[in-house]
């Protein structure tokens, strides 16, 4: 039988990489799978057939493999690159899952040694869960993949690394790295972090009070709030990757808050109520261009 | 037939009026209602058997009713209550459905003849669509209601207000009406402002990332907006009424996002992940709070 992949190596088996892994294997597009990641997550992934063999050392774990997925959280994946480099096979294929991609990517790509080329991706698909044992083959089907290759890395590794994510159901496109950090601080990070920074100031309210907030706490907080209950570690790292493109829409964003302060002091009703209408307008217009593009 | 309410009027027939004409209703607890609205919404609440009978004038509309129900946006309350209050039967009960209650209240009190009282109330129930025709008897089952009476409205009306409420199916909680303006500024109004304000900031990026923004806006930016898209004017109107508890809640909140900002900057790697690890455990705990007092 011959494979789209003879060998590859996972590096972090959680959730993402754990679902490349099984991805690739139910679609019959992968000989040998090695994973690496401390012992017991490996364990978990060998007893739930993910992987085929297991390392804990990523130097050791990528030998022999044409397809390397960096799985790692975002603060890791730069160190992990860099050790792996000098142990790479001579027409590698690295990829990565990171949701920040601007200095990595620039770094990643510059330790690639000759014939070996490294794809920024960053897929955006959900994740409730986390860990191997929530990794199931779908988990990018009907997702979107982002890749941000610089002009320096070979076309035919980016057809490689499209094929790739193509072939586990999601629709790639491309994007200069420094502008996806852009476009990603509006659509995603600044909700997140204003989400957590209203949970935020509501546990800082003095005691009396925040007992009722709990209490009041309705269907309308509940959604406002989901995405703060994301993982700490994973936001931490981004907010250290994505730092400019984070602080220039934070920036933004408290000017209109201050513009929008303004107004609720001056008791201005035109100026609040151009702000609430334009801002719903706005909101209906994006939805709607959004199910367009999306062919719904 | 005896009834609970022999005559009632509402005031500004729409979906919450419509809905407790109606919840009053099926219940048989109402003999005839009087709809006091603009022609075309009483047209329509005559056609629909909400009303029985129809005035465009509100002096006019009040006359006999024991009951009357002003349920007109938040900004009309005060006036209508203060041009109906000399038209008023003896012993009527007044009640109102506004989100904001502390000025409200207080104006709306004062200005009760002798053995007349005004209740303050908010119900909290959810509404997706508004006018009459999404007006149904059910709107208020399952809800909470706040009810803001002062200590000089007499602990009979009280009585009645809550005996109302719960005929519909609310459950009934009486709060200091400042209060309840500081518990609605923290758990609605704040998180409703900061999602109006996220989509403006958005609306004004430079148009090559808008265009991006518009086709990345995921499901995190549905969740996390959907409250901003309610209507304009009730947000106006609920930030000119609840002014001084907004303010303190956007200071909160904008000296929280200094931090946050200040970490970002910084790359404060614990500051951030202590920031985001106690928002998810802040959300986590009250959602579990809730859903106990809830009894789910």
């Amino acid at each position: 039988m011959s494979f789209l992949i003879k060998r590859m190596t996972v590096i972090g088996v959680g959730l993402m990489g754990g679902s490349m892994a099984l991805g690739l294997r139910e679609r019959d597009l992968v000989g040998e799978i090695i994973g690496v990641d401390r012992r017991s997550a490996l364990d978990a992934a060998l007893e739930l057939g993910v992987i085929d063999h297991a390392h804990t050392q990523a130097e050791e774990g990528v030998k022999g493999s044409s397809l390397v997925v960096v799985a790692t959280p975002v603060s890791a994946i730069a160190p992990t690159v860099k050790s792996i480099a000098a142990h790479l096979e001579p027409d590698a294929l690295v990829i990565d899952m990171g949701s920040v991609k601007g200095s990595i990517v620039k770094q990643c790509e510059a330790w690639m040694p000759d014939g070996v080329n490294f794809v920024g991706s960053h897929p955006i698909a959900g994740r409730e869960h986390s860990g191997v044992r929530a990794a199931y083959g779908d988990l990018f089907d009907g997702s979107r993949t982002i890749l941000t290759p610089s002009d320096s890395v070979s076309s035919a590794a980016v057809e490689r690394a499209k094929q790739i994510w193509e072939a586990v159901g999601s629709s790639v496109e491309i994007m200069d790295a420094q502008y996806h950090d852009r476009v990603l601080a509006a659509t995603s990070h600044l909700p997140h972090l204003m989400a957590y920074n209203v949970v935020n100031t509501l546990s800082d309210l003095e005691d009396d009070i925040r007992a009722e907030v709990f209490r009041y706490a309705a269907s309308g907080f509940r959604d406002f709030t989901r995405i703060a209950s994301s993982d700490p570690v994973m936001w931490r790292d981004i907010c250290i990757e994505n730092r400019d493109a984070i602080l220039d829409i934070l920036d933004r964003f408290k000017n209109d808050l201050e513009k929008l302060s303004k107004r609720v002091a001056e008791g201005d009703m035109d100026g609040l109520y151009g702000i609430f209408a334009r801002s719903r307008a706005t909101r209906a217009r994006v939805l709607e261009e959004n199910k367009i593009l999306r062919g719904e």
